[in-house]
């Protein structure tokens, strides 16, 4: 059987079928044609790199082997950057994404969060003092915040730290098992120091919690010091790739100068002085919870690449009686699952933009002094952090699911998306958490609306007429669709509202009320970021420069998310008569149109994401479309094939079988 | 920090405030307290037995450790259970399920496919042949149906079987790439022999697929034969004790003898003779399809084990400042995300149990003779074989995630429970053709109804009066409850049909008009198994005899899996307007007040599915309630810390820290 070559001819039809330059699309996802160029140009860098092309697949490698194997690539990234002069996060990043795709660094807290909390949390004499061995790599770095007993939850944190003025040191200590530091990435074996959050004692009193940088191994010998046990936790589901750690403290003593203490501080005397303002520290949470936003859609966006050409390629099932089988792509079922999913990936894709946008816009505004827009920014990042990991995590197992049992195998690439982007769902404030934040504001501004007062822009939708009946006519608007959401949410506010002022009139205090309806509260929350992110995708076609061809291609996207959104949630659209049955059937009737309507795009679409193979890393995704002899060279190449008869054979199978015996053919 | 012992006191007292006795539930699920003391003693042979204790836990293991591990482990059950007398199907289920929990066995479609399919395939001969030989594991066989390029849809097989009459043989062929078999479980390394389906050719005519006894290796060397290319297809999302194979056959010759006979055959001169009836032969199929029902209760069930205990387990967040942390099982959002997940494990696990009678039921009728009830057993079986593994797996994966950062460890034993469910949406008929499946049969029921023809007794539902409003009131009654599922299910179907009925009308074939109207046509499937299903679980709890304390707290739980499913599902309910906006609230407020009326006997219905600690494998959801010190003992055992510093660090940590440094303390 000779190497099939060339493009899969299904896949370069569908190339030719669609309706706009997919370069056009590539230069406004990436915000221009120069942009674009450099991704590529970076991405190259990686995948040319014959260093990166020398370890056998990931899927073949043991855990031990997938940690080691990071680290070097890790290692040999942070020299080139050095190298190649690359020194803008975007530019890191897109090597990066190229050089070693969905696998957690070894040493990726140490840039991400260890040299950002000095930066940021520092006094100018510790960063004078850190920042220069941390970025020598003499110093590596992790931040300890999670503990055994305590996640989203912080003020429950159970290290403590407490200040001796004798001696002018802090005394650190994990009191009880649960208040052992446990997940920090990277903490098991790798880095030398942490920042670790513990509750400060000083002068008998508990001050809250603070950073405090802990040297845990010695650095020469990398061996744990006095009064400090680490280690790694253990496999995961994935992750494989990075040394989650715990790290037990037994009086371990630093001195009072590695506090944290651009903020807060303790005097030698063990006087505290407080902070000038409590949230200030919560900018780099923000920024991570931003990161995730972007994360989440290149996540979905790659499973569907993956998914949508191998649907292309894909024949099964005659559809006349004796007929060539179909393309899976034209069956209707794998269109409503595969192409909502597709423009959910275009519309986290423009929530992480405008997310970034945001946080850049107000933290400037924060420094400057101006505090007014934090608790806008801490809703909306905590809502859309939540929203985006939860749609993008199910939408990628949808994707996976999809291939059928192909997508079963490491050789699609998609298992291993899905265990690097679920934990998003947790990590950085756990979602259903999260979601109650975003009640909690909505809450209050629904106070303000109550009393008069004036609401951010964004906000404004609560203030709708909720009697008012949906505009939605055969022609299925985009102002219509945003109402839609924008009333559902309202709604669902209001309702979430009433539930808890009905408890309080039966008697119930403040706190139950509140716990006796965070289903609603959640539901309302939900609705919220929904028509957020409906109402971004809508502006970004409506108002942005782009390619007309492309604009219109994008709109029919966008309607799909919206109309598909509606019909797969219709109760809470409903159940107060916004639509009539006949605009709830031109919904599902146009629903059907639109997945007609993209199906000669999906292709050009998911091309636009211009992901190279070596990103991609799945059989069934491959730019040319090979899939088969991709999978079987795939096989081929399995560890279990190493030896053609597995020792395991003769240790186990022969005894079983019990003495000699003829080949049944002879008997 | 010593050793903690007993039960968790949080744990402890969930276990007093229930208000039915546990092993009173357990006596009704497994079906009598002699079945559960049964079941209790055959776990305890398998977990008490030192052999099964020898072994490293299972993440611990590399995939080639895992495959041989678990070869050892079966081979020994094998063994015991011919020692120990265990011939009854459900006795070698327990013992072995406690054995080598979630461990797919690299000798399990010997058992499970290839035996029974001789039994029920071959010719009298050819079972005198094989059995004994099969029985003794001379013969090793798995069941290789799958190719490269086909899955569910086995028509479109390609292998090729052409018999030569002058030999009186089969030349086996795989012609194509795609033709490859791909997936067959076992097929890898294990075992000896396969039945390979295949395109029957003779006297130059396709007389369609049929099965075909290959020896693929040396029964002494064990090395593949003579134009046999055979082996693992690598690495997978799970299944790594499995070595799932590919097959290339290159003018295999077989004797005549070797195609299984019992129904169709060719004759010595090549004279084709067809089978009396040609779905018989789907029995086996069936089955299975029953079995995965089971199976996929089972994973939700355990997965609702291990995450209601830690729920009770688990404190977090001050519900008043400054007041004790909550057991997270209190919170409102993790009850609503929970209890439903309890609800549907006992839903699936009723389903299965009916599912398995159903069969025995009607296969009997079908070996005498009696082919009526064929249509509706393959409806009924697809159905609930999709409708299962869809629920059960997405719910285990929201109980893993219910467990916030932990359930990403495999020490909380989820991530394995849903690696070896989710497969069960794909193999034995991709769910969404199953779904397709069904529909095809409601549609024709629907034809029935149009003609005034009589319907079997479950379909009899569709005959409803759509213009019929719901009875429901503030009592919640369970008849009003199953009548408003099936009013759902009654009108999409007639949507469905209405849908293609247009189609036709504006002049579509009805192949197209099919085509154009699959996803309703899932709409209405699905909507039907959910109807089913929650009919199944009324009747349950209303006509079975059992402890009246257990019927009442499993009536609550039955409502709450209908509610639940109402108003996560409203659009469907109402936009007929079958419920008014004052039933909608009814329902929701309902719903709440369930999720209070469960909370206290949730530790009871999980303890109740009588799981030891040894099946269950996970820190989280051990029975004492004492997680923290095991995942402390999993983390420390773990395998990366059996060197305190890695070679890597020598390797190339220190390298890119560039010479010698001091440490920053004495700068």
């Amino acid at each position: 059987m000779a190497t099939t070559t060339g493009v899969n001819s299904d896949l370069a039809k569908e190339r030719n079928n669609s309706t706009f330059d997919v370069e056009e699309l590539s230069n406004f996802i990436y915000r221009g044609p120069e942009k674009v160029k450099r991704r590529r140009y970076l991405h190259n860098l990686a995948t040319k790199d014959p260093f990166f092309r020398k370890f056998k697949p990931w899927a073949f490698q043991t855990r031990e082997e997938q940690y080691e194997i990071c680290l070097q690539k890790h290692l040999y990234i942070n020299k080139k950057c050095k190298e190649l002069n690359l020194t803008e996060p975007v530019d890191k990043f897109f090597y990066t994404e190229a050089a070693a795709p969905h696998e957690n660094s070894p040493i990726g807290l140490h840039t991400v969060m260890f040299i950002p909390t000095i930066e940021k949390q520092g006094t100018e004499e510790q960063k004078k003092r850190w920042l220069p061995l941390a970025e020598s790599l003499k110093m590596i770095g992790t931040y300890a915040q999670t503990e055994m007993g305590h996640g989203t939850f912080i003020r429950g944190l159970e290290t403590t730290a407490t200040y001796d003025p004798r001696t002018r040191e802090f005394i650190l200590n994990s009191p009880t098992i649960t208040s052992m530091k446990y997940w920090p990435g990277n903490l098991g074996k790798t880095t030398n120091h942490c920042l670790v959050m513990a509750q400060l004692y000083t002068q008998g009193k508990n001050c809250g919690i603070h950073m405090f940088m802990v040297q845990i191994r010695d650095l020469e010998t990398h061996m744990p010091l006095a009064g400090i046990e680490v280690g790694d936790i253990g496999p995961k589901f994935g992750y494989g790739t990075n040394d989650n750690g715990f790290l037990r403290l037994s009086n371990v003593r630093i001195p009072r100068e590695n506090m944290l203490m651009r903020y807060s501080k303790v005097l030698e005397d063990g006087t505290y002085v407080k902070p000038p303002n409590a949230k200030i520290a919560y900018g780099s949470m923000v920024l991570v919870r931003a990161a995730i936003v972007t994360d989440a859609a290149r996540a979905l966006a790659q499973a569907c690449v993956i998914s949508i050409r191998y649907s292309a390629v894909r024949r099964q099932t005659e559809v006349s009686p004796g007929g060539e089988e179909a393309q899976i792509i034209d069956y209707q079922t794998q269109q409503y699952r595969l192409f909502p999913l597709l423009a959910t990936s275009y519309a986290m894709y423009f929530a992480g933009r405008f997310m970034y946008d945001f946080y850049l816009k107000t933290t400037a505004e924060i420094e400057g002094g101006n505090l007014d827009s934090m608790p806008q920014l801490h809703a909306i990042s905590a809502g859309l952090k939540a929203f985006s990991s939860w749609m993008c995590s199910a939408g990628v197992e949808t994707c996976r699911l999809c291939c059928g049992g192909h997508g079963y195998s490491h050789a699609s690439g998609l298992p291993k998306i899905y265990i690097d982007v679920v934990p998003g769902c947790t990590y950085e404030g756990e979602n259903n958490v999260m979601m109650l934040q975003v009640a909690r504001f909505l809450m209050k501004m629904y106070g303000k609306l109550q009393n008069g007062e004036a609401l951010p822009t964004f906000m404004q939708y609560m203030s709708t007429d909720l009697n008012k009946k949906s505009c939605m006519t055969e022609e299925v608007a985009l102002n219509c669709l945003v109402m839609a959401y924008e009333h559902r949410a309202a709604r669902m506010i209001r309702d979430a509202a009433a539930s808890m002022e009905k408890l309080v009139q039966s008697g119930k205090s403040p706190v139950e009320a509140w716990n006796g309806s965070t289903v609603m509260l959640t539901w309302a929350a939900i609705a919220h970021c929904h028509a957020f992110v409906t109402k971004l995708f809508v502006e970004t076609v409506v108002k942005s420069r782009m390619d007309s061809k492309v604009q219109s291609a994008l709109t029919s996207l966008c309607k799909l998310y919206a109309v598909h959104g509606i019909v797969e949630n219709l109760g809470g659209f409903i159940q107060d008569q916004f639509f009539d049955s006949k605009q709830v059937k031109i919904l599902q009737k146009k629903l059907m149109q639109l997945l007609a309507e993209i199906r000669p795009n999906a292709v050009a679409f998911v091309d636009a994401f211009d992901y190279p193979d070596e990103v991609l890393q799945s059989c069934l995704g491959r730019y040319d479309g090979q899939v088969y002899q991709a999978l079987y060279d795939y096989a081929k190449s399995s560890p279990m094939n190493e030896k053609e008869v597995l020792d395991s054979y003769y240790k186990y199978i022969k005894p079983a079988q019990n003495g000699k015996y003829q080949q049944y053919s002879k008997l």
